[in-house]
């Protein structure tokens, strides 16, 4: 593909141990239905607090993957 | 779902009445197509100036929703 | 359509040559699935370094498109 | 006009009763020097604090409008 | 007083029926406590989403008022 | 409560060892005066170098709290 | 002038060509009644999208000119 | 005025001596030609070297004003 | 203290002199009651013009305090 | 490598032809003392204006290069 | 030094593991050549994925250290 | 030199009296190493605060300066 084109899917995994989970999680569901994921910028680093502790962190990220041909890019 | 996973949609909805009105337009219109929406965040507000007042409020706003398992998250 | 609703996706065009022609090649990619985009905003501007020069532009871009009613705004 | 070139002035617009009505306000002043206004973006939605009540809306936008031939577009 | 010091503090109000109401309540609940508010600023827009409309507007605002000579400013 | 205040602080918290439990020290120190914390944001992410490593690392978070009927807001 | 005071506005120009030439047309249009401008900066890229390519370029600029003596710096 | 209009524009004051001193220049010079002045915020300070000290400060100020009756606010 | 927690602040301080002046001036006043201050970053610089000058600096700044063991961090 | 590290360094390119030409002269200069450049992302794009139009182009560029093991990354 | 310099640089470390360890590897590289670092902020966190996982994370870190007398702060 | 580049680089100067002596104090450190230093912006302001006043004011600024041809521009 000489002039690749990239297409950026917003997601925001969850886990209750650590950021890195959190967007290992959303990849994982991700990586089901959307092929070529390439690169990911975290975009914000939120939690849920369960009293006096974070009982869910809630990391958005963007995702960019290839556009393939076969593929809808909408 | 024990680490739920969301995605993010940016939607522009539209109303010659009010800010409100134009992101209820973008939500029912989304609702045709997108099951388990959960929040919004506002990204922007614009405007059509139709002479002298604003012919139609233009209102950005980013929606989060639940990746159920049997979706398509692309 | 008296209230008309956007849907705003993001791609990444690539081209050796130039910042147009990295967007207008993200845009004949989208145009095969995508009907009835309206406008752009470019959002960010990167390259891939060969030695001395740009060996890729890349152009990400926010590209708004009408949301007809038969249509999967997801 | 093949190159329409566009001019963007910012106002503050205020109102006791919303934020829709702060910016209305804006441009019916607007509108009795400037012509061919084409559209607005809110950049900042503050208000004065009567006692426990928002006593006045103060809403800025930045408005565009087409710079015509015979216009002064300092 | 000659030079006054003004505090901030942020605020989330809610409301089911718009972005104003919203506002008006963080405000009526936040006078129970604080004087001399005098202005506030818009910081942040979202809303609880129930199926296909706006069940709760959320919306975050800094609230400036003057640090009297009794008060703790803490 | 039907239309909920929520009020926001902003707290730094600090740990040798991980961002996780720098932030989830500032929610330890907070639960001992705050009640009814609902979610976090991370604003920044800092660290204080010790020759060739991270010393110390410091979490700037702000934290939402609902505003309950007989606390202080201010 | 000792103490050279500037003033600031913003333009946007079009083309169907390229950026740079976007820009050029606002300045050649603005050259018309604003003398002395200086410098200019970038603050947005958009486009026109028609079917599959951008069939207008508009490329906001802020433009920095200094006031002389006799000018009206509104 | 029930409901004030204000406008505002962007100027740069320079100074060989502080920051303050160059917003002084900036609105000394405008109030030759604009009244009612209000408010300002400073957007960006900047400066020229020459060799090892800032030779000149360069302040960009924006200026809010009452939009008059009798005025021309374009 | 092995993991210190510090907590933020935002004041806004006045003076007809200086921006440094109006900082000074916010923390004198938050000495009162505020103990451990340990720095501060200026969020904010506007001011109130009388007719062609600055009649009142604005200096808004976040101020952070260590929260020792009595204290009440609300 | 196993874990690369990478340093950013910010340049200004410059050019009366395009943005593009600015950003190649800016890394031909920069080729000449860095080795092993990667990417690059422009982050301010300005221009000296020459009456009516841009005599010369100023593109900011943040460039990425590969920190190799003999080489000085101050 | 009665008032002490500081320069900062930019960093990108990374680390198949965490996002502590991508700072840790970016740090340790750099005190090979650089002495007297003194504090760091994270401006970015990314990541190559591979397939359905972070592969590599990438964070970029702003490093300050104080510029000794007999340094080349270039 | 037809198209000069120009590299910025990014210093943190302190002067317990003032913002602007703290930009001095950090161009006069960084002119024993560096030639042709052209302008500067200021990025950030900072303090430590001792007690009730700001002990050390710490002003952040990018530095611009001339590429030679003779000069390293790592």
């Amino acid at each position: 593909m000489a002039n690749p084109v990239y297409k950026m899917i917003e997601l925001t995994g969850t886990s209750p141990v650590s950021v890195e989970e959190a967007v290992q999680n959303a990849l994982q569901r991700a990586a089901k239905t959307v092929r070529e994921m390439k690169w990911l910028e975290v975009v914000e680093i939120r939690g849920r607090i369960d009293e006096d502790h974070v009982g869910q962190w809630q990391v958005t990220v963007k995702v960019g993957f290839t556009v393939l041909d076969e593929e809808d890019d909408d």
